[in-house]
């Protein structure tokens, strides 16, 4: 790269002092320098193409107006569209957002909150990752603000939202016994994450109330090889003697897929068989899409983690922050009484 | 943030210079030093929570395995696929990526583009908005490594992966004049973006080539205002006298909403009006979609541009990596022979 343009070079240009030329470029229209000298500064910065440094200018300030996103995956709408709004709120506030996708793995996650640290951006929001319990402690030892989205670790005190799996899981389950099914299955990811056990502790206490554990039944679908353990738990479960009345689907990637094995195998949804899914995606806001689910509060999820990070960047004082928002259940064709 | 520790921390508390800890540090197993010695450097820099400066050891390597990817909007699945693709190929040659989204604005892309560069990425994968073409010259001026994906300036050479836009388009609205299809629209976003010109022009040459000019009517859609744009658009073309027995619509974005609004007026894709799209989503892979649809080779578009990119920061010289990919048409029933 070639050399950076400084103050010095510009001041010499135009005939001023360093002093003058860092103080219209850095106080923009109310510089107290006369509006012509102000002027001839800022039209000569531009023709050098000065790029005021910015890890200079962040360390004076203690401050970058950067936030590092860090989500499980972003080719999940359900992540991508988190991002978006993230962006859109962080925006309104004039800090630039930067993502990365940890792929659910831990390893992944270290090195982007190590990278994204390391280039000073004032805070983050993370979806954690299974066994990133210890990056979580590293992020509250150095006082380093952060909010966790979508996941949290109850045994570690932390900012966090979220929408309330447990509930939303039950009144999903409660909807498909409400409508005649008895025999209910679950198709959950095989992971420990907080976000997980509570939906399927949702789906066992709904069946229980409703003194149907006889039934309870979860397939456990693992996140690196999703494609093949679906199809074998969808096999696995329409080839049963008592096969399943209704399904009840933990995310909105696991149901795209249990989905297509669903209808590959010959059976219809809403027809033969009834399902709810926790989460949407762009599929099931389709035209034709009949899936019943519950609609994470993504806007609010998004915008409040936006909003507690800032005010958390711009406190002295650690805020405690933890929230849990209601899930919408969205009723379809899926599982209606027919 | 508390002060980090440094080499001489470690150094004095195993009672060894500093030179053997960063020996020992940045050469691992084979350092030279007694592996007992080596043993405990290692230990006493775990026990401190040693966090090398990233930031100094890149300016020293002078790179720091990092990519910056710019798209448009991270909640279009297209980009969202993109984005992770890109990210799965960076990690093969252990190359972090961070995204931001432009938002199809030049000055949020410019913000990304300085952000980035300040903190040293070694180069960047972009999908350029309009009026960007400033920052694609300033990258060439500092030589800053970069691939243009989607969209790129045929007047500013650089290197670029895209799919072939002319010809896929040209493909789509023959498909529909072939199944009987006279009065074909085309619905575009209003932007001087190569990529959507390229795209209408296919549209505009399959059209004179078999004679039907006359019909020819290209309703433009801001990104700013896709809904309202789009609602008129759908309502004056099913509103005038001679309307069309088919659309061919130049994104996912677009195809999405316009068929929403579509559907919304009565109409059935597939029976009473033809429908191809450019751009699949993952809503019209789902089961019930019937949307006859350009598959872009998102993967070869990614993973190009992630070789590319890589090759560019490795070699001294300049690359040059123009690259123009076919575009499959999936044939679905929204524009079968009924």
């Amino acid at each position: 790269m070639k050399n950076k343009v400084s103050l010095k070079d510009i001041a010499q240009k135009v005939g001023v002092s360093t002093a003058t030329v860092s103080y219209v470029l850095s106080k923009g229209e109310n510089s107290g320098v006369s509006e012509k000298v102000a002027e001839r500064v800022r039209q000569v910065a531009k023709e050098l193409n000065y790029q005021p440094n910015q890890i200079a200018k962040s360390l004076k300030m203690g401050k970058t107006f950067s936030i590092g996103l860090i989500v499980a995956d972003i080719s999940n709408p359900f992540f991508a569209q988190i991002a978006r709004i993230v962006e859109d709120e962080a925006k309104k506030k004039n800090y630039t957002v930067i993502f990365g996708s940890s792929d659910e793995r831990a390893e992944k996650s270290w090195n982007l909150i190590k990278f994204l640290s390391n280039r000073q951006v004032d805070g983050f929001i993370i979806a954690p990752t299974e066994k990133s319990e210890d990056q979580i402690r590293y992020l509250k030892e150095e006082k380093i603000p952060f909010v966790l989205i979508d996941r949290h670790f109850p045994e570690i005190p932390s900012n966090f939202v979220e929408t309330k799996n447990y509930e939303s899981s039950y009144k999903a389950v409660k909807r498909l016994i409400d409508t005649g099914n008895k025999n209910i299955a679950m198709i959950a990811y095989d992971n420990s994450l907080h976000h997980m056990t509570e939906r399927i502790r949702g789906y066992r206490d709904a069946l229980k109330e409703a003194e149907l554990e006889r039934h309870e039944q979860v397939y456990k679908v693992s996140y690196d090889n999703i494609e093949a353990d679906m199809k074998e738990a969808i096999s696995l479960m329409f080839s049963k003697k008592s096969r399943p009345e209704a399904i009840f689907i933990a995310t909105n990637s696991l149901a795209v897929s249990g989905l297509k094995y669903t209808e590959q195998l010959g059976y219809k949804v809403g027809k033969d068989i009834a399902v709810i899914s926790f989460d949407q995606g762009e599929a099931f806001d389709f035209f034709y899409s009949p899936l019943t689910f519950i609609r994470q509060p993504l806007f609010k999820i998004a915008q409040k983690a936006t909003e507690i990070l800032i005010r958390q960047i711009n406190s002295k004082k650690f805020i405690n922050a933890r929230i849990s928002l209601e899930g919408e259940l969205i009723i379809r064709k899926s599982c209606q009484i027919t």
